[in-house]
């Protein structure tokens, strides 16, 4: 296995995380070498600014965490995200509209922010908690047949966040050739291993220093 | 005290509201004749088409719960509601610049969205759970500076709803001349007649039908 850290997604997504807070996250980026920095959109100048000569990514949010604003203010924000430096996006789907049986609505929703990406990777967030497993199988067919670049479990602003079990039932539906993210309440170095042991090649954490130190801490979480 | 009902936005935000949910919460709306049915921006088209032919506006929230994303992307999706059939506009702050001490970036926050609401109506929320009342009262004067709709207390996503002293507090800073929506936790009658005694003229609630029906129930809350 690599490095753990080159896995995580370091990520801080509280609405009072302010300047400092996301100066010392990219710092602490650079320090451990994670994937990325996971930060709300309105935090990509500033993130991207910080992390300019490193080897980290600045992933953001978008359409987050409810996932039900209109198709165009997601895809706008995406595009907006990117132009300002954003890698990566982790877009949430429209889990009302796939509540009410719409899947051609969901896969289009998630086609147009794809293609509002241009060449920045998508991460498709199906907040699992709120889906049945027949559900979760929809989704991730539409994702693998757009060829996005993850699926991903949760916000970690819902009732759960990532479980073994929906980290292996998204990876035998998409298979090896699209990322899964675990994502929500990993909050130490033994379920990370988990997470990705289950199938994850990709973990969004903000206790990513502790993860990567091996210290057991209880974080509030993000 | 005018009609109970004409005070209160009927809400429904939850991820994972249904088409049917939000018919119902539009005929919920139009029989007890609430000021305006309040959805996530994906709704809007919905609830504009059922609500045509009714008394009642269509709200919607921006940039929501958290607040934290681009400014340009706010005020996409406030334009795109706007023309899509919304009548009022609830966006959130960006409470972590706000933390971070940076009121000219706060205050251009809420000119940008406020310009891209044409003539909706515009409320800014200020998640007070998270403020301390010296910054309270500096977004509250912004808003009264820059003659905005409404200041609203929560998102209902936060650590806590509306309370009577946030109330009182936003209503002295912006007098009577802007309207002041106290929102979240408020779950029954006794409480929403307390919000408006403490200064709210709107109150955004989930449980309103059980409100102007004077029963006391516990819901799940929006």
């Amino acid at each position: 296995m690599k490095n753990l850290a080159q896995f995580i997604d370091h990520t801080l997504l509280a609405a009072n995380a302010t300047v400092n807070d996301i100066k010392q996250l990219c710092a602490e980026a650079t320090e451990y070498h994670f994937a990325s920095v996971c930060v709300n959109t309105g935090y990509v100048p500033l993130a991207s600014e910080c992390l300019k000569n490193s080897d980290v990514m600045v992933c953001c949010v978008v359409g987050f965490p409810l996932g039900a604003c209109l198709t165009e203010a997601k895809a706008f924000e995406a595009a907006e995200a990117v132009r300002r430096g954003a890698n990566e996006v982790d877009m949430v789907i429209n889990v009302g509209m796939l509540k009410s049986g719409d899947l051609e609505f969901v896969r289009q929703d998630i086609a147009t922010v794809l293609a509002a990406c241009g060449n920045a990777t998508l991460k498709v967030i199906l907040e699992t908690c709120l889906l049945t497993d027949e559900e979760i199988i929809q989704v991730c067919e539409i994702c693998r047949t757009l060829n996005v670049g993850f699926v991903k479990t949760s916000t970690g602003f819902s009732t759960m966040g990532a479980a073994e079990h929906y980290v292996a039932l998204m990876r035998k539906v998409v298979g090896e050739e699209i990322g899964v993210k675990a994502s929500g309440g990993v909050r130490d170095r033994e379920t990370a291993e988990r997470m990705i042991k289950a199938g994850a090649n990709r973990v969004g954490a903000s206790a990513s220093v502790a993860i990567v130190s091996g210290e057991n801490v209880t974080s509030s979480g993000y």
